[in-house]
């Protein structure tokens, strides 16, 4: 990262926790998770890119190779959520993105998703386009890669 | 129904609630009984017709035009269910369907969809074709219609 | 309605679709609606009376004895909907809202949830607390009863 | 392993991909593989010890810490699904499993979710108890721990 290069940010998305998704122990079932970080890297993109559909109809998609979640203590319903995404990696052909999902300054969950990219009509693997790796360069931090 | 025509029957699929369709209240959330009609009208269909996609790759498929339910008594994580569903209208271009979601012999929800069919093209209204009608009639009632 | 009084006001949310919502047609997958509707009387609940979670403890709660809607067009991925509700019956023991999901001023499905109260430890029905039917009349037309 | 003593097996679940957890790619969304893990997991707990709900009267809870998914290929609607289950690591107060999505002899998905034991009460940390340790033996393998 040159010297007066801005420090990278992370792109903070808020949501209510919904009754349907809470499960009977009265808490966020964990599948839920995966559907917000999947919310937070949306939102990330329209701040970043535009809306997700407009890569796809520019011929590339990106699907999840890989998802982690670490539960660490339970949101429960109706409570009002951070999620605070940043890139973590700008692979050749992948993606990497973390998620804390935070309350009140607590993080509640730490997630992670390597997405890869692959042409819309084939879904064969392909190169991340530079103007993608471009436009999200700002939620990444300096060792994130592709420069 | 002419005498010795066999009376219509009902098509049962037996399920298990999941711990993630439960809400707080420990009883399955409302929405998912939703999910539990599409999951018996599929089975239905796949014992009537073959599977539903089959039908799209004819060319016609069917959206859901009505939903109605009503809430008799709750159904809780780990109980097998029976959704008894029957055919109770075949219209010239819709289908009606009726499910119960019964436990032991109790009646927990009644649930009613109404489909109508569309080209799978241009998804505009099309006409029931006849042999879905024909597959269909072994689950529906004589005043079901569309002879 | 006296003269002098306001007029019924509804209640409007708006929420984006997300893509785990819906389904192989591109379209939110019809159970989820029934969850827009729970997120709607939230959050007008939330506006009139405050957190839902209050009145349970308070000792009352509610539970969904009838949903219905009917679909007049489909919404799709990304798309910004309102969630327009009103309350249309405060009954002895039960309630009756009305939910439109409209698009950019088209009205795409119309939802009605008839919510039953039970007392919050027996589940038996009980009465509407006065200070719910108070609370919620300002989303209540002058026909809906409780007066 | 002593001679003679069984190697461990594998449970395997079965289910069907449901219409309304596929989503606009016409494949599983990836948050609904927890759910489908969760499944598997309840299953194998169900002939191991007997109903998950019966571990929490006897005062025992098991959360999930960690959750992890490699997506190798996609699972479709209408697709029959092999959940093959094992237990990898009896810890002391923790459990995990590992989870193969199997379609037709291949690897679909690859999951691993780590599961703490709490006080069903005060959902502290607790041990597990040595009846659910035994009780599970049967599907982890020789080097799983708690001797």
């Amino acid at each position: 990262m040159g010297e007066g290069e801005p420090a990278p940010v992370e792109y903070v998305h808020e949501l209510r926790v919904r009754y349907g998704e809470c499960d009977p122990q009265g808490i966020v079932f964990n599948a839920n998770y995966l559907l917000y970080f999947d919310v937070a890297l949306t939102e990330l993109w329209r701040e970043a890119l535009g809306p997700w559909q407009e890569m796809v109809e520019r011929g590339v998609d990106a699907v999840v190779a890989e998802a982690n979640a670490r539960f660490r203590a339970p949101a429960r319903y109706d409570d009002v959520l951070q999620l605070r995404a940043r890139i973590t990696r700008l692979g050749d052909s992948s993606l990497t993105t973390e998620i804390d999902v935070v309350r009140e300054g607590e993080v509640l969950v730490e997630g992670r998703l390597r997405h890869v990219f692959v042409d819309a009509e084939t879904w064969r693997k392909t190169k991340m386009p530079d103007w993608i790796a471009e436009g999200l360069r700002r939620f990444a931090g300096p060792d994130a890669g592709k420069n």
